[in-house]
C-alpha cells in the first residue's frame, strides 16, 4: 500500500493528484504547517529531510516531487496516460522538459522570494529599512527579470499546446501547476498578458482528479 | 551539429563532460563570468533566459541540465552506456532520484548561500552588520542543516554504492558533480566524515572525459 505524507500548501499537492489522476489506492496523512510556516518536525521522523511530499512503498521513503511522479507513471501508469510515450519526439521533449524546469529554475526563484519576504515580516523594526533595501535589490537583480522571462516561455508555450507535453494532459502539468500557482500569488498574473497561462490554470482545476484532491489535501493558498 | 554555449565555472560545465564521455562531435563557445559574476548579456541573444547550459540543436536551442542530459542520452547513448535500463529497478530509482534531486534540491541551497555572500560584500560599510546577521539567520534557519541532511544521506550512499546509480557510472555522477563541487566550496568537507564523497569526486575527475572536459571548458572554482 502506498502512503502519502502531505504538507499542507505544499508540494506534496501533485502527489495527491497524480495519484487521484492514476486511480490509485493509497493512505494519506495531512501535516499542518508550523507558525514558522515550516513542516512540522514529525515528518523528519518519516525522512530526515523533513519536507514533502514523502511517499512510502513497502516501507521506503521516497522524496522528491520529479523523482516520485517518474516512479508512479513507472509502475501505476498501466494505460500510459501522463507520460508521453518515448517515440512521440516533440511530446517527450516538452514533457521532460517541463518535469525538470519546474523545480529546478521555476521554484527556486519563487522559494528565494518567499524566503526574503519572511525575513523582512521577521527582522524587527529599526532593521527593517534595510532588510527591504536588501529584499528589493535581489527582486531586482534575481527574481523578477527571470520570472518575466519564464512567464514568457510559458505563455507562448501554451498558445501553441493545450497541455505542457503538447495535445495530452500529462504528469508535466501536475509537476509545473504549483510554479504556476506560486507566481500567480500576491497580485496575480495579468490576464491581458498571461491569458493562456491562466486559461491552463483553469483547465488543470475542473479536473475531477484536482477536484478530489482539493477535497483531500486542501486548496493551495499563496 | 551541436552547439554548446558553455559559460565559465557554471552548470553548463556537466554538458561538456557528458558530451566527451559519449565521444560526440560538437562545436564548443565559452562565455566569461562579468564583473557582478553573471552571465554575459551576450547569452541573453541565444536564448532569453541567458542561463548556461545552451545545447543548440538544428537551430533549437534546449536549456535545462536534467533535461539535456536526458536529450543526449536519448539521441547520442548508443551503447546505453549513461543511463540504466528501465528493468534494472534499483539502479533506474536511484539514476532518476539523483539527477532530479541535484538541481531540484541541493543546488537551490547552494545558490542562495552565494546569493546571501554576494548580499554581504556588496552591502556598503554601514549595513554590513545586518546583512551579516540577515545571512547567518537564513544559513542557520535553512540552509546549513537541510545540507548537513544531504550530504550524510550522499555519504550513505556512495558508501553502499561506487556511483550515484550503483555500480555503473553514469549521467546522474555528472549532474550530482556541481552539487558536491560547491557543497565542498570554501573550508571544504571535512575529510573523516565524508570520505565516501571525496573519493567519488576523485573517481569522476580521473576519468580521461573529465580530463578533456576541463581542458576545454577550465576547471569549477568556487
Amino acid at each position: 500500500m502506498l502512503h502519502l505524507h502531505h504538507l499542507a500548501n505544499s508540494r506534496s499537492f501533485r502527489i495527491i493528484w497524480l495519484l487521484e489522476e492514476l486511480g490509485v489506492d493509497y493512505h494519506l496523512t495531512c501535516y499542518e504547517r508550523n507558525k514558522a510556516y515550516r513542516a512540522p518536525d514529525s515528518l523528519k521522523k518519516i525522512h530526515p529531510l523533513g519536507h514533502a511530499p514523502m511517499l512510502e512503498v513497502n516501507d521506503r521513503v521516497l522524496i522528491e516531487s520529479g523523482f516520485i511522479i517518474e516512479y508512479l507513471i513507472k509502475h501505476y501508469d498501466t494505460e500510459k496516460q501522463f507520460k508521453p510515450a518515448d517515440d512521440n519526439e516533440t511530446a517527450w521533449e516538452a514533457y521532460t522538459f517541463w518535469l525538470h524546469f519546474a523545480e529546478a529554475s521555476v521554484m527556486p526563484l519563487l522559494v528565494m522570494r518567499l524566503v526574503f519576504t519572511k525575513v523582512v515580516d521577521q527582522s524587527p523594526m529599526l532593521i527593517k529599512p534595510v532588510s527591504k533595501s536588501i529584499r528589493n535589490q535581489v527582486e531586482k537583480s534575481m527574481i523578477s527579470k527571470s520570472l518575466d522571462t519564464i512567464l514568457a516561455m510559458m505563455e507562448k508555450h501554451l498558445q501553441d499546446n493545450h497541455w505542457f507535453a503538447g495535445a495530452e494532459f500529462s504528469a508535466a502539468d501536475i509537476q509545473m501547476h504549483l510554479a504556476v500557482v506560486g507566481a500567480n500569488a500576491g497580485a496575480g498574473l495579468d490576464s491581458s498578458k498571461y491569458a493562456n497561462i491562466l486559461n491552463w490554470l483553469k483547465r488543470c482545476e475542473e479536473r475531477d482528479a484536482f477536484k478530489r484532491a482539493e477535497e483531500k489535501g486542501g486548496r493551495l493558498k499563496f
